[in-house]
């Protein structure tokens, strides 16, 4: 059972950590958002919890509050970033064939004028 | 506060009382999950919780466990319909900008043979 520990070699637990730089966009107890670095839309940014868990299912099934407070955050990022009048994306990605390149759960946050299909 | 009661127009909740046919792929208590009509993966299905909710934030602030509960059954679904190893998405659109059609929350589970860009 996944128990939320920070992973050694995890890029984003070093990130919540501090140990690697990044252009942190929000911070909670619980969570913390930055801009993602290869941006697919006017507002991009990444929302994840600082405990590790794998992916969204991992996470959800063993820290239901704290996926609960990642949507929340989401919806706090879309505003602080000015998005969320005119509407916004949540996005999670699970296994590398759906685009997911770091093991560690997080929100895609998609904003501004991007286009209203899911890339199909 | 949402209190998560049925919406007398909303389409979601007519699916989930049965007053609206679907192609339901799975159900839970708290949640049923059914074809998107408008594909746009191989694998495209909705998942809803049977309380009504406007969007993600309002499902996450008010009813934490059922938002975990989403999540948790959209992986259900992903291995349901075979995608779970291969990898799915799971998009929540908030506002009609973002391409929120319905304003009753559902989580679009992608999968299968899918670009891994977010239609940008």
């Amino acid at each position: 059972m996944a128990d939320g520990r920070p992973q050694p070699d995890c890029l984003f637990c070093k990130i919540v950590a501090g140990e690697i730089p990044a252009t942190v966009v929000r911070e909670t107890e619980t969570t913390v958002a930055f801009k993602d670095i290869n941006p697919q839309a006017p507002v991009h940014d990444l929302v994840v919890p600082r405990a590790h868990y794998r992916n969204a299912v991992e996470l959800a099934a063993n820290a239901p509050e704290l996926a609960a407070a990642l949507l929340v955050e989401a919806a706090a990022v879309a505003e602080a970033e000015g998005v969320a009048d005119g509407g916004y994306r949540v996005v999670f990605n699970t296994d590398a064939h759906a685009g997911q390149t770091v093991f560690h759960v997080h929100a895609h946050v998609l904003g501004g004028d991007f286009l209203s299909t899911f890339g199909s």
